[in-house]
């Protein structure tokens, strides 16, 4: 792809509840994680009323026509139909490529994206949370909070290199000490069943803010996410407080335990919109000694370093390398 | 292989704690599940000092020499070297492959072969204990207790196929009802940290047998897992019926778990030494509804089959698609 002689333009996209990112791949080169994009536009999903109506947009507002195209959607595929939650939006994939005459058309879980992408995480351009010592061309995980909890994973064997993409945001949650023990008991009275997603995403702050209340017998009010960050942040709200430092600690422990089932010893990277708004945090919470606290293969753990995402367009690098590596 | 004008004999073997079995591939069919094996052979691991002696002695009883030989071995593998846990058994792959003059050889986890093998375990052969409707060339989760919790998952995307180790029996435990809730509280009075594998293998059905006496306000004696399966088998005694119907719907919990981890749509197979001990335990028990237990992700487990193996030689088969895949 990087001689755009031998190659049609390949579109590449990023669409999420808010934002919809759009770009045009000039050159990709995997070996050293380089990528140039041309065209890239950042549209309001909320200003359209369907994913062919923003694409179209986009596509109206560039002097390239590309044939090739690959999007990471967040929201899950099922029966060549994704269902971005988030916008109640549903997408036919036949009919877009049909209609935007595509000869060639990927559509990938945002997290899938991340994970093809993962390997050009740079920790000196993204925020490491943990250093490491990461094994080379082993697995690398991708995780974290945003409208739920996304999880995936690159798995490379020998030559082999292919992405898993599963729900791990919906297995169930496991307490790691006694307040998160305390805290399970306390969402089990408000849920009939407390997965990974019911505390680790937006919707979940407020599932833990609760829950915290009921732990610290306060009364349990009605609050938004932000409206805990927020509080969180300008130290208005003990239980605020409690209840991000509480959310960063919990992730520790399960982003250890996803290392863990991934085999990932050459990495773990931190996706979703929500630990951005505080890293500061995210770093002075204890995520590093949860993450490790894993016993027997503590030492496995030890090794592996966890990068956050800060950089923009990586899950546009994601889509690009799935589509070169046709895993779409 | 099907043709043995072409291929030198190819050794497969699956050692363990107890017995090493061996045998030579006479002809591999993958597309269709078949495989042929000739002097196939079960040597007790115990009367042996180490791995080169029991491989030694096999060699030595049979009147071909492969040349190329691919392991199963239950422990892990770390800078080249493999770890027979239950043994005590250290052994350097490069030593092996030379002193025996293998021109190829293949060292892999006794659940990697389990997941190579894992497409042609077929339920009418081995024991259905769930009905689903598997989605085709989608990934497999194999799991199961032994010694410890073993877990890999094959995983399929597009033409690639490949298997990802891994160590999810050292990941936390999570309870799934108040009962298990109630028992993770008396296994954290008893240990710093609990995860799958302190209650899901031979070892653990102690601690979980423990963890009930606690809760039933019995005394805690010691027992060994032999005794709880015999006293729980033949209706003798309460603590250890309680223990092993636990043991089973904890199980089914976890094992759903895995299956949304490892986005396994294809189907779960559960391996290890203590399951088929209490079949019939296994399927009273709540081990499907547990399994199924997954609230927005219940339709997605509800078609997953999951199939306990039962057939011996499954390791080997596993062993022998692992060495025509060269991936390990």
């Amino acid at each position: 792809m990087s001689n755009n002689d031998q190659f049609a333009p390949i579109l590449v996209a990023d669409v999420g509840g808010t934002n919809a990112r759009f770009a045009i791949v000039e050159s990709l080169d995997l070996a050293n994680g380089d990528a140039t994009f041309s065209y890239e536009k950042k549209l309001q999903s909320n200003d359209f009323e369907n994913f062919e109506a923003v694409l179209a947009a986009y596509l109206e507002s560039i002097p390239v026509a590309p044939t090739k195209a690959c999007f990471a959607l967040a929201g899950p595929k099922k029966n060549n139909q994704v269902y971005l939650t988030n916008l109640g939006w549903v997408l036919d994939c036949e009919s877009v490529s049909n209609r935007f005459g595509f000869a060639e058309t990927g559509f990938i879980n945002d997290f899938a994206a991340l994970a093809y992408a993962s390997p050009y995480v740079d920790g000196t351009k993204n925020l490491t949370v943990k250093a490491g010592t990461p094994l080379a061309n082993a697995n690398i995980a991708v995780l974290g909070p945003g409208t739920g909890f996304g999880a995936a994973a690159l798995i490379r064997n020998q030559s082999l290199i292919t992405v898993l993409s599963c729900e791990a945001g919906h297995t169930n949650l496991a307490p790691q000490s006694e307040h998160e023990l305390a805290l399970l008991q306390a969402l089990r009275s408000q849920h009939e069943r407390v997965s990974i997603e019911h505390v680790l995403c937006g919707k979940g702050l407020v599932n833990l803010y609760q829950a915290v209340c009921l732990v610290e017998g306060a009364p349990v009010v009605s609050i938004t996410p932000d409206a805990i960050t927020a509080s969180a942040l300008n130290n208005s709200d003990r239980i605020a407080k409690i209840t991000l430092n509480t959310f960063c600690n919990w992730l520790g422990s399960v982003a250890g335990d996803l290392a863990l089932s991934f085999n990932a010893a050459s990495g773990v990277v931190l996706g979703g919109g929500i630990l951005p708004r505080f890293t500061e945090l995210l770093l002075n919470s204890e995520f590093s000694e949860r993450f490790n606290a894993k016993g027997k293969m503590a030492h496995f753990n030890q090794d592996i370093p966890v990068t956050l995402i800060t950089q923009d367009n990586i899950p546009l690098l994601g889509a690009a390398a799935c589509m070169q590596q046709k895993l779409y």
